[in-house]
């Protein structure tokens, strides 16, 4: 049998990184050849969080079949154009995700294990309790941030209510206090001045029809959303320059503040009056305050596309 | 919260309704409104089995939505054309499974427990052990039942590893022994002479789109193949009747013999020779020897897909 790649999503985030990286040394201790592989490099959250706990970054792989693997492992995702190139060429065997599923289909059986919870760590955690594995510490590091960084500190509403006791007990094995080192983490993701304008709307940008308008939605993370502000007019720029190269006729970017669990909605694009009735405020100089929103899929994302169908 | 229908695939055998009415009554132990319901009336041996531990059928229905439902949990299956009539316009929550995956896909996330073991009701037998709750011994009756059927006796090479176990553990609750029971239980269901070749054809039959074509694999259990080849020429008529109602552009029908564990395969439509290439033999009066295929899941679609999308 040979190795198997275990692997979280493209530009991947601290739970695809934590997941994968977790689930990996799971499978070794009962037994598998498996290797945790990466889709790209660490972003700078995560970047923090494997030099807090002194292990190496998953080496980054563009085709399982390059590495000699002829089956993989999912872990935080499972639709297709998320993944590897050669996805359709090797056998997908596993699946640990907590996503909707779409665009994913196998030839056999396979062991699939989704949840609706707050990241793929917290299940990768569940199945390390199932199988009475011991979680070594480094490794109870990374799934902590994984579900750290998914959840914004347990406090994003994608948080389960089975979340809270798994983020208490990996804080305990990894040798952390959660609200201190969570802080931390997020904050090492926050280092906007070293970016593009170009690059800061592109760092976590997704794409969705809304009755026929491509509305792009981007989220950044800061302890400051006055500092970002600073830069509303390279923004705009930036913002303009992608609508134009790739034909949306709408850019709502949410400036979240991790420390307030608050966005600052900045919308440029052809249906402002649509993004103004979703929630229910009026944009001034196109930004307007959302209290307590955190979460694109489950606070912006179904009230635009309610108001955009409306 | 209005009910969840739970249920299995379409043209029920007993390990679909087996592991819908374990679930169903785990689901309903832990608090959850839930109701197995079948997409079907029970085949004679599911009926058997029904009989035997004094449990009714669950209520057939056609569309969940009639049925008062918004949210449906399925065993068995995952692929929508194997789903009831409206399951685009309903709410998968969860998936109880060990077959492969496609033709799927939901809006949000949700919980989907799949592993590639012999029977759905192993799986469910599985959630009933994490969660504590005690197996009554009719639905222990229903799952071991729903084992036995699809494993043929645990002689299938889709029994897992594991599935010996949880046959001896359910046989012990459900008071039955394993051989007896289970021998007794696979010949009721044999019992091709009291069915008109039209029902002989659809019994256990399921609909795969394979690049592109639309492909019936049906099968039947028997002690006796000959006896099933001797109705070679009104199954053919019914087969035709199938493909010419349905746009099947394939129909592939396993005649197998529980007692020796082989299979005769019977082919008609526009791809015999994909079908011929999938399993290296050649037809002859339009069915071939297939030596130790008692699985459709293992030994049948995977060859099948494979040389279909050759």
């Amino acid at each position: 049998m040979s190795k198997i790649l275990v692997f979280g999503h493209q530009n991947p985030d601290s739970d695809a990184i934590g997941s994968s990286m977790a689930y990996a040394y799971l499978k070794r201790q009962l037994g598998v050849d498996a290797q945790a592989v990466a889709l790209g490099n660490p972003n700078e959250e995560t970047a923090f969080v494997l030099d807090y706990f002194g292990i190496q970054a998953p080496p980054v792989v563009k085709s399982a079949q390059a590495e000699g693997a002829k089956q993989v492992i999912l872990t935080d995702h499972n639709e297709f154009q998320q993944s590897i190139a050669d996805i359709r060429e090797v056998e997908v065997v596993e699946v640990v995700d907590h996503h909707r599923v779409a665009n994913f289909e196998t030839a056999n059986p396979l062991y699939m294990r989704l949840e609706p919870v707050g990241s793929a760590s917290s299940i990768v955690y569940r199945l390390y309790k199932e199988n009475g594995v011991a979680i070594p510490k480094e490794i109870a590091g990374v799934m902590l941030s994984g579900l750290i960084s998914d959840t914004l500190l347990l406090k994003s509403p994608t948080t389960h209510a089975s979340d809270p006791a798994v983020a208490e007990d990996l804080a305990k094995i990894a040798g952390v206090d959660l609200q201190e080192y969570g802080l931390a983490m997020l904050k090492a993701g926050t280092n906007l001045a070293s970016k593009t304008a170009a690059q800061l709307v592109d760092i976590d940008a997704k794409t969705f029809e809304l009755n026929g308008s491509q509305v792009r939605v981007a989220q950044v993370n800061t302890v400051d959303i006055n500092e970002v502000l600073e830069r509303q007019n390279e923004i705009e720029e930036a913002i303009k320059a992608s609508q134009a190269a790739n034909g949306y006729s709408d850019f709502v970017l949410m400036i979240t503040d991790i420390l307030n669990s608050n966005s600052e909605i900045l919308a440029l694009g052809n249906n402002t009056d649509k993004v103004e009735a979703a929630f229910n405020f009026t944009l001034k100089n196109n930004h307007a305050f959302l209290a307590g929103a955190v979460s694109r899929k489950k606070q912006v994302v179904p009230q635009l596309t309610e108001s955009f169908n409306g």
